[in-house]
């Protein structure tokens, strides 16, 4: 069993509504030393499997297929062996 | 100038129904063995300050009174120095 965790962000180019959202509101908060703020996505996936290599390759075939824009947004992620259940 | 990362996920004891819809789609696309999905935010906050520990705490405050629902949500963050710009 292996645990990948993906980290999604939007590409550099690309309007960060919410991220500048929230910095106003922090800003306003008085939490003024608040440069930048970015928003994006987390996964955590849970996958059987034995060797680690096709698990990092599948997992980077369940990004660019399924959960990251890959027009917009840029990705990288993690694997990590869990103990057998 | 620090460069906060901050992991927020759903307390275990929570359902997340976006994680089971995109687990679902996933076995739809034949990848059987992805046994969970979770799915959470992601924010990247650069700060300005001296003291490591203080940019820390005021995470930590970030955290707690903006970005996550400390009712239903949890949360981790790292913190790393960039360098000067």
């Amino acid at each position: 069993m292996y645990l990948a965790k993906i980290y999604v962000t939007y590409k550099p180019s690309i309007l960060d509504p919410k991220g500048e959202s929230i910095k106003s509101a922090l800003h306003r908060l008085a939490y003024e030393n608040v440069a930048d703020v970015t928003m994006g996505k987390y996964f955590e996936l849970k996958l059987t499997g034995v060797d680690q290599d096709d698990v990092a390759a599948q997992v980077k075939d369940i990004c660019d297929k399924l959960l990251v824009n890959v027009n917009m947004e840029t990705y990288r992620f993690e694997i990590e062996a869990l103990e057998a259940v």
